[in-house]
């Protein structure tokens, strides 16, 4: 077994950077090569990393020192970036949506879901204790069995100015909780119905807010509300919650606060200590613990908690909201 | 560069096992041995460690396949194992607080002052994000100088049964208060009036709270409260709160509810979700994070964020804590 | 003007009771009469109020001492008691929902539309500050135009089983918000898509959970949530959460911890402190605001703020949501 | 017993005016006078009220037409202002402190404690129902004795700048705490360490903080903080916070946020939804039902549940507070 892993990132941008910053704090990961497209943005990671820099992904994949990736690219580009890798045998964690279109998301899914190496895409909300927690109570039994779940993700409307044409509501947004409902549920999403509406970001044909009901095998209903035209001053900068009510219990999360708030000249905040944070100089929280437990799954030659077969599932879900979205009626999954 | 540590674990109640288990999972530790007097608990920890077990510490830190130790021992061994380590020149993870008594922790900073290797004590809110954020802001200037701070670190009496006669309100928990309240200050603690009561607690000669009150030498006032007999069906674990003013800004933690709650049959709790925590099968949280610096710090041969001097501090101010509650009125650091 | 108004109340179960004591403390009202059909509880109202007594509504609505009543009685009764009060022209407080049956409110809507008296309906939200203040917002223009809310109103299996076969969720419950968010709309409500649950209430034929989405002639959509099968030792009384997304600003109400808290061997409580509540020994809160708003309209010759037609609007929605459970698709209001 | 009040209000500042605008309210009261020194502002307040006007206190204290007064004057002002009153035989609301200074107070106390008349301060957290569930639940003996308790009643920096020269921070604010806290006790304060500074409103001669630690009769300690130099754009009006643990129980009183939060262009506000507040175009809350419970006691010739005795005890406090500053050191209250 060997310990240390060389790592490379496809894609500098925001979340790529975090990536790569976390791979470099860990002391077993050598990150040995980033990829950018873009001239300005892949020398200004050379200088911060220090490492070898490709401009094509191709030439990257087909490195021999690098073990493993991080895909961090547009969507619509997953799937080559994962056919190549795989072709190459790289360890890969695909920033999620698995991909852009339900067709191509299903190829991915049948090219990885044997693969022996490890393949995983990053749905960092497994790897938050509060969603975990609450996967735990559930398999434990403590809940009983799930009767409904509301979830919420909303956002202030600085995040879709910037993916303006590369990603919608749905699939940007909403996808995080599909992921971990389909995972709490354990049972498989039949019936959609979803509604949306476009006022302030219509102009760019973007939806403000969608709100999906969807109906499961085992009769569980999830309500969810996706929105990302918050004011630009709204303090939290993710409004995430989740009520689920159970047979035998119920649970919640809530991320309106977490845990610490400024007041000052400069802000109103109530910054994010969860999914990704600066503390002493280093990037923690879950995305960092998504990523250890990737080097972990290459070091100890395990799978991820998150499969393939999951993957595409929550693609499944997206596809059918945007159908129910455009027919006005409930669809069938 | 060695990327892998081989790192023992000394003592192995409940802090201790969890110490082991976060090691367990790090893909370049490698739990090399564990060392319990109770010979029931070691034979438990090996069946579950599986590694070398020694039944006393001084065997242990004679072992040079052993790099670097977390030393999880009762206050009044601190300062024995910790001489016994730095003979043995290992890498040291001391859990808080210094020592026992105010002479020990003198002795302790003159020989770790100067040490070449690492030496830590766990204080792990340095490594919580709300507390290292709020830091962060002071360094930056965000939040001007300190006016004034008031904390909290409350908790149900199931935890001091527990202590009985081993250690005391202000050294087991206000001390993590004071750690982080030296270090936003970066000013000497000059005076402290202090005052506690003991009610339920008092057949066993504890206080069940304390109130203190430290003046610094900027004159900021810190307000710090422990208490340990909130009632036992208490849904937080810890009701840790912090309030600072400064000139530019206000900065707040709040943790009695850490994001995620629960109401079943078997509880209403809403567990902790920062200090340790166990997700997906692994511990993670504030104390994970501790143990990766320490780890960062043995691989890259840096030193840690907490230093000696920091360590003794704490205890000065503890030990003023006392004076002032046995002479009823404030007393000079 | 005649400051001090001879009252009569309509049925003494909970709601009942607690009508009398609000007009009991009320300096310029005589609670002169009270009526209930049980001998058991007529008699132990009596001992309690001290005042006349009737069996039958009929009676004492021909009573001329009486110039107001409060009407509680089961919803099916509605119609018959307020035609006869209309008739001996008395001041008339109705507990929602208008009626039963939608054919009954639009009965009840005919002959109270331009009834000289006062009339109104039982909506106790909007003398809820957290409410009423988000309708300000709103007319002053300062959320700008609806884009979409979402509203929970979710409390303990306690609830439904003292209703059991006298009324259902969406009726008892959601018609709370209904009417609220039609106040707050200023647009007609247009379709509406349900969807319900049961389970745990199954034997009982009632829904556990009702999510309904409601979309407005002005293009915004309301999702709302009702469920009354939260564990009996829920400590929140109601789950009570209102998020209004504007063009121009948000809104949020959070009533699940009402600002105090308990926690004892008898119970963890985060008891109402709003709806109703006993302070001092006097019943007060928003039910008290209703009650006193209704005096000043009748000492003053004013009318409510609450409106015949609303009380039927509301009526409206609730009928379509059942429909559209009825017929699984979204409905025509 | 004549139901309807004829009342005068002494003193239109901006809370004479609300309690104005809430006698304007009540049904069986008349506003039958008020009394501002200020030409500009009485001019003003005839404009809104429309009803007799005084430059003096002393004559229109002598109207025999008013029956109630509330003296809403600066604090050196109360003790003529009540001597005059007692001496035409008023009802009398006198919004707190009871005066400036101890020797007036102690004064006010002798002509007060056996009056015939309605006699109260207006401490209004006793009509906050979260403080008054608390005083029941001590009564009720669910919380068991009371060990200690934590309180805090932090505002922003616009308050004091309107005080200048008029008041402290521990008579202004903290007085408020105190007499909740007494009331609480039922023991007498014996003992009182506090500690204040001032850095921002320095120049102004004013404490920024100050906290106190008074010891009870029965050993109960309650730790009081109070600042007002919150930063001007603090969300929440007042921070008013309550922890109380007692040997069977635990309680705890948090307005942080008051239930309802706007986030617009305009402010990021968690406006008061308690104390006083405008909803449907009148103003309702704590100081309300406090004017509604002074009216019923006017009416019904009863006391209020606020003594001269309690009245004259949290002056002491705020005595004791003073001079532990200026001696630093723990004082006999």
């Amino acid at each position: 077994m060997n310990h240390v892993v060389k790592v490379g990132v496809i894609g500098l941008g925001q979340m790529g950077q975090i990536h790569a910053r976390i791979y470099r704090k860990m002391s077993n990961v050598d990150l040995v090569a980033i990829c950018e497209y873009s001239d300005e943005r892949r020398a200004k990671a050379q200088e911060e990393f220090g490492c070898k820099t490709y401009k094509h992904y191709k030439e990257m994949l087909a490195d021999p020192e690098i073990d493993a990736v991080s895909i961090v690219l547009p969507d619509n580009l997953h799937r080559e970036a994962v056919e190549i890798a795989v072709q190459n045998k790289k360890h890969i964690l695909l920033e999620k949506p698995l991909a852009k279109e339900l067709a191509d998301g299903k190829a991915m899914y049948e090219i990885t879901k044997d693969y022996d190496k490890v393949f995983t895409v990053g749905f960092l909300l497994r790897f938050d204790p509060r969603f975990s927690m609450i996967k735990r109570a559930l398999d434990e039994g403590e809940l009983g069995d799930i009767i409904h779940l509301y979830c919420r993700r909303n956002s202030p409307i600085i995040g879709p100015r910037r993916y303006i044409g590369a990603s919608d509501l749905s699939m940007h947004v909403m996808i995080h909780d599909i992921d971990y409902i389909n995972w709490y549920m354990q049972s498989e999403p039949v019936k959609v119905f979803a509604k949306s509406r476009s006022v302030l970001l219509k102009e760019h044909d973007m939806d403000d807010v969608i709100y999906a009901i969807v109906t499961y095998a085992n009769g569980a209903i999830a309500c969810m509300e996706a929105c990302w035209v918050l004011p630009e001053n709204s303090p939290t900068t993710i409004d995430d919650k989740l009520e689920l009510v159970g047979t035998k219990g119920v649970a919640y999360v809530d991320s309106c606060d977490n845990g610490v708030r400024f007041v000052s000249d400069k802000r109103i905040a109530y910054p994010d200590s969860r999914h990704w944070y600066e503390a002493n100089g280093e990037t923690s929280g879950d995305l960092s613990e998504q990523l250890y437990a990737f080097i972990n799954n290459v070091v100890s030659g395990t799978k991820s908690i998150i499969t393939p077969k999951e993957a595409y599932d929550s693609l499944r879900v997206v596809d059918a909201i945007e159908r129910s979205i455009a027919e006005g009626k409930e669809v069938e999954v």
